[in-house]
């Protein structure tokens, strides 16, 4: 475990498929690191209907894929591997892992809302299955808490409907019987894509939480100072067809 | 390769995830074999969104698989494997190996529709991307052709949603430029489960082509009796979970 962190250098970032790229996207524009890993499992997504023991299995591959580069952390973007794989991850590496769970929670602490508001966390099937966002909200001292997995989100945004009759639908089936909260958890990289259709839905427009946005900011807590690189290179890597990989990153990253 | 096909007893049928087991009842009810082993490869699926190197990888895997029963012969259900993998499987294996795409087009050649009938393809990106449909269509006389990748049917059957306004809007997405077909062939293990919503979108209700069906007239036609078994027996077997596939079989058997 390297004790200075505040060297790093080169990240590793490690998503189930593109979604991770939406956290590309923040640490690029904070300019944390001179070079990016990004390595997706493309033949093997989606992560987030698999089981826990699938999901480890598959993060551990990908991690000794990590092993060819000299990273001085990987980010686990995926929130389903950081719900259910981290413990196994950190056993097997000698540089410091970081989930996007943690991170989203401590973005809703220091966002300020009260503890009377209603929090409604997203995310895929594993990620709420595994209740570890809504532990750490809970260990914040909110109560009102809806967790839901909207399992259609991702082959939505996947098909690159981030608008229209589909996505409406869509988010009409999993939240019409909500209350509106105050704020939602965007608990899969997916769901940035869609983030404003997602607040457009609630009349009251609830304060968004992204894990890219919160993962920056836990970087930046943890030493890794903002704005020390001059610019980020990112390679990406995928399991399958990495030539897609890289024409989604450049669509992505633009927008 | 064995030689008199009539004497088979247990056949394999292979599948990406559960989506098979729509052809599984299809050889239940013509009782052809006395047992049936099942293997789906839910760690992995979608095959519909990968490529066709990985496909064929994942497929090779399946028959090694396979090889641990004293199978007579080989269904691949699923139409991606069919459209790639066929090749490789049928080089690797001492049994016969059949898909479901040829079965899809003998059904259609079958069904005495004329040659100006208008038929419309549906099935996965990899499906469709293979063009196999469509080559065994047009050498069968037909000229008016259409092939529609509808990449949302399956994570929207996943969901369940096999009626109401989610299914609605993605129907409505993927057809409504389209001139109402004379025939759907239904080229996806999938979609045999929303065939009523689809049949009802066009006004003139066309025919409707499952691959399960089709596989079974398919083997009746190379010679395996069907009625020769007095039950089937079922042995389901999972890359993941199962348990999960189980009920699943259980509750899709029942419709």
């Amino acid at each position: 475990m390297k004790t200075d962190r505040t060297i790093g250098r080169r990240i590793g970032i490690f998503d189930s498929g593109a979604g991770g790229l939406t956290v590309v996207r923040s640490i690029v524009e904070h300019r944390f690191f001179d070079e990016i890993v990004y390595y997706g499992d493309t033949a093997r997504v989606p992560y987030g209907t698999k089981d826990a023991a699938t999901i480890t299995r598959y993060a551990l591959e990908a991690l000794e894929f990590f092993k060819n580069f000299d990273i001085d952390l990987l980010v686990t973007a995926c929130n389903s591997v950081s719900a259910h794989a981290l413990p196994d991850l950190r056993a097997n590496a000698d540089f410091p892992i970081y989930g996007v769970i943690d991170p989203g929670v401590l973005a809703l602490k220091n966002s300020g809302l009260g503890k009377e508001a209603r929090i409604l966390v997203l995310g895929t099937r594993a990620t709420i299955a595994s209740g570890r966002y809504q532990r750490g909200i809970r260990a914040l001292g909110y109560t009102r808490i809806e967790a839901v997995a909207p399992s259609l989100f991702v082959p939505v945004v996947e098909e690159g409907l981030f608008d229209g009759p589909v996505l409406q639908s869509t988010l009409e089936h999993y939240f019409k019987e909500l209350t509106p909260p105050d704020a939602v958890i965007l608990g899969c990289t997916h769901f940035p894509l869609i983030a404003e259709a997602i607040r457009n839905y609630f009349p009251n427009r609830p304060l968004l939480i992204h894990s890219g946005e919160a993962i920056a900011e836990h970087l930046e807590s943890e030493g890794y100072p903002p704005g020390r690189a001059k610019k980020t290179d990112l390679k990406i890597f995928a399991s399958e067809n990495p030539n897609a990989l890289k024409s989604i990153a450049k669509r992505w990253l633009k927008r």
